[in-house]
């Protein structure tokens, strides 16, 4: 019995070891691959820049700002014509708005079909504000345009270019050059003797920038071509430390807008200062009502729904590479707001921000008076614990604590003889109609997420910074919601591109590297 | 002895009683002489109605915003012609902005001189907002524009007005009437068999709309012109109740703008909310530190210089006709801040005002930032007793007690490493640069007060209404400080005129009376 069970155990043992060994092999083959991966494609890469900008900075000359609808027009029919000829079966969708673009490129034998989100639309700017004859003709500068870089003339002769140089136009990095980047991944497999693993499917979104109502509402419409085993967000920048980045979640927001009412029309501040209540104070004492001296929200309720985080998760928080002193140097301040222990843990707890403040007249302009009303724009953020409706509600009852009656609309004669202190209420997100953007995150734990990580720091050979909830919001809650699919966010632009700012730019060494990236994810 | 005591005390009483005998017959003559003026110039108006309206509307027509130099120095051109007619020895002054214009009447055998102080510009408007051609284009409506009135057509043509008749146009209320009503005073005079008692000074400001600075900074350079026994200002609007009116005293003010600066540029809320401080939230935070929830200042020391009210005070205080609860009504308000237990109480203390608030964007311009900075405009009102120096000077403790560091410029980057709370003040009056304007009061118990009461009330046959102080600023208080000589405000302009807004207009009966008023005045 003894002999036999020693028999047994060593034939386990055995077995471990032959799985052990093969898992080794697996292990390095796969690691291997990636490598050799990203050495393929940084070649082919290397072999074609001055084609690869030249479909960007094609790309970037036609405008794009959400509301220019005979230009989004255009910028979907070249989209449509750019992923045509690279065997995708293209559709424009259309929706209420803005069109989406929307292209299958189906792999023989993929067992799993990846969905890549991207948007064509660019903010709106002032077009004083830009350094150059046009934001939609693109430039190239040897580095940064802030530390002086200089205008690199007849770029498009150019083979090679300097090492820092950049792209400035509209859209260079949010959001035209993830689709660039992706496409040539395409064209980099195939020439280099490799091929997608798995199905692609891949949504432009004509309008991100004016809330994606368009993408959000053709859900039910679309729903089947949207059906995939996992959606990949190409939008947003890099970490400010430049290294790989996975984010894992955004956050929600919801609006709300105070408005206070005094009396019916402007008094002389003369006349009936220290009588008649002054609406700018009414509504000044009820917003500060609603946090502490040190930033932290003390309405009811407010942070109640936020679960305490693992140790994991803890550890992956610590463990991205924030530099506060230089980033609050960079800002100009020398305090922070204390919800959470660091920038990181502050992005996982819903916020309460004022936005925007309006009363009558200051400077120059000012008038004696005792204003009419007063109005505060503010955002909260949501977590993906923290319902926009409940967030909403739980201000509400705060205002309603603080003495306020609640209206929708300007009140009447009788409201006002009623009430001590009228405030108007609106919420929504972006408009004042539209019903507030759910936060979304795939767990880190996830299968998913730790196969991209683990894709990701085999190709770079280094562990990418993870983001657990970033601190703004995309439309990725309700593909979440409806079909419960992982979402990770692969951003490849850099950090100071000044996204939705004047001078928009892309660092050339981003793009490359993003065809690498998104080649490797392309055959994982 | 005791006769001859008897005899004295008899001799004593007979004297007394033909003392009291003399003052009876002089008081009801003195009685009788007001009765009697009001009654000869009331027939003088009568029948001179179409002429005086003329030579108002003719005034009118001529633009009179202070920063229209080229129409400005038309008025003032028209003035001194008027002026001419009437006998006065007119100049205009040069001042360093708008002129002035002066007249003198020298009355033989007079003991005593008046100054009397009105303005010829008026305040800037939006021509949109006015029912009517032209603001300078005078018409007559036969009512008030807001109740209905109707328009009468070729007005000029008109013997006698209808009872409610008002003229619409800019300054006919603020202050061409009084001007044309002094004039027609003087005019109304002689033509009864009287003659002004005392020498007349007039004093035309051309920029009391606009801080009257250049009547201000004139002062030491004219001071000899100016030079009288008493100053009767003869600008600002009858007491709501219609009834006679005097005001005895103009509260002060000071303005103080406070910036509070956040980061350096507006951050993404989403990226940073709940990290890096909000300056709008500071603002507010900061704001709403300096007063209760019932409107009471809590500065320290913000009241202590007021002095309590003597019982008189408190009795002439409480006989302001002023009707809270139609106030109230009027403007849409169901509560009142608690300073003071009266409107009338409330305006004897200085008061804190938010008079204009900016951050960032609201509503459909709202961007979801985290603005860079915050406003609040601010005015602060004087009594006499407060000093705008030490009132400044105790709000900015307040300040520096919260935590604050006050800067007198945006901040350079050490300044805001060094603090983490930061805001520029900017303290003045009217203009950031301009230092506040103090309050004045005449007391109440003043021969003159006094004097001029009797004289109201003999020729109306009611006790005026008595503002101890009123609300609103006039820039009186350095003639009070030069001269010392008692300042009297003889308001005569209904209450319903739309001062300062559009659709100013005069209610033609306010006219008439005044010319009445004023002549009484001219013979005291």
């Amino acid at each position: 019995m003894r002999n036999h069970k020693d028999t047994k155990t060593q034939r386990k043992a055995a077995s471990r070891n032959i799985f052990a060994a093969f898992l080794c092999v697996f292990v390095s083959l796969w690691f291997q691959s990636f490598a050799q991966t990203r050495a393929t494609v940084e070649r082919y890469v290397s072999e074609h820049r001055p084609e690869i900008l030249a479909e960007l900075v094609s790309l970037l000359s036609i405008p794009n700002v959400a509301s220019d609808k005979p230009n989004i027009r255009r910028n979907a029919e070249r989209l449509r014509e750019m992923l045509t000829r690279r065997g995708f079966a293209v559709e424009i969708l259309e929706t209420d708005v803005n069109p989406l673009v929307y292209g299958e490129l189906r792999v023989p034998g993929a067992s799993r079909t990846i969905l890549w989100y991207a948007h064509y639309d660019g903010q709106p700017f002032d077009a004083k504000l830009w350094k150059q004859e046009s934001a939609f003709k693109p430039i190239l500068r040897d580095g940064r345009m802030e530390d002086g870089a200089k205008e690199i003339p007849n770029f498009s002769s150019l083979k090679t270019y300097p090492p820092g140089a950049r792209v400035y136009a509209r859209s260079a990095s949010d959001d035209k050059a993830p689709i660039v980047a992706l496409l040539a991944a395409i064209d980099a497999l195939p020439a280099s003797g490799q091929k997608p693993k798995s199905n692609v499917k891949v949504i432009l979104d004509g309008e991100e920038e004016a809330s994606s109502q368009g993408l959000i509402s053709s859900l039910p419409k679309y729903k089947e071509k949207y059906r995939a085993d996992m959606m990949l967000s190409l939008d947003g920048p890099l970490h400010s430390s430049g290294r790989p980045t996975l984010v894992f979640g955004g956050r929600g927001i919801a609006t709300i807008e105070l408005t206070v009412f005094g009396p019916k029309f402007a008094l002389h501040s003369g006349h009936y200062g220290n009588w008649a209540p002054n609406p700018a104070m009414d509504l000044i004492r009820l917003v500060a009502s609603m946090k502490d001296d040190d930033g932290r929200v003390v309405v009811e309720g407010f942070y109640d729904d936020v679960l305490p985080f693992t140790a994991e998760e803890k550890r992956i928080l610590a463990s991205v590479p924030d530099d506060p002193k230089e980033l609050m140097q960079f800002f100009g301040i020398s305090r922070t707001d204390k919800v959470g222990g660091s920038l990181q843990e502050a992005l996982q707890y819903p916020s309460l921000n004022v936005r925007g403040l309006r009363s009558a007249y200051i400077g120059s302009e000012a008038r004696t008076i005792i204003p009419d009303s007063a109005t505060a724009s503010i955002d909260i953020r949501l977590v993906k614990e923290t319902d926009p409706d409940r967030m909403i509600r739980r201000v509400r009852d705060h205002i309603r604590k603080q003495g306020f009656q609640i209206v929708d609309s300007e009140p009447d004669d009788a409201t006002r003889a009623k009430y001590p202190r009228i405030v108007m209420v609106r919420s929504g997100s972006g408009g004042a109609t539209f019903a507030g953007t759910k936060a979304y995150r795939t767990e880190l734990s996830h299968p998913v997420s730790v196969e991209i990580t683990n894709v990701m720091q085999r190709t770079w050979n280094e562990m990418p910074v993870r983001i657990r909830t970033m601190g703004g919001t995309v439309p990725m809650a309700p593909f979440a919601e409806t079909f419960g699919f992982p979402i990770v966010a692969i951003p490849v632009v850099n950090f100071d591109n000044n996204q939705h700012s004047e001078n928009e730019n892309l660092r050339l060494e981003n793009l490359w590297n993003a065809v690498v990236t998104f080649a490797a994810l392309l055959t994982m």
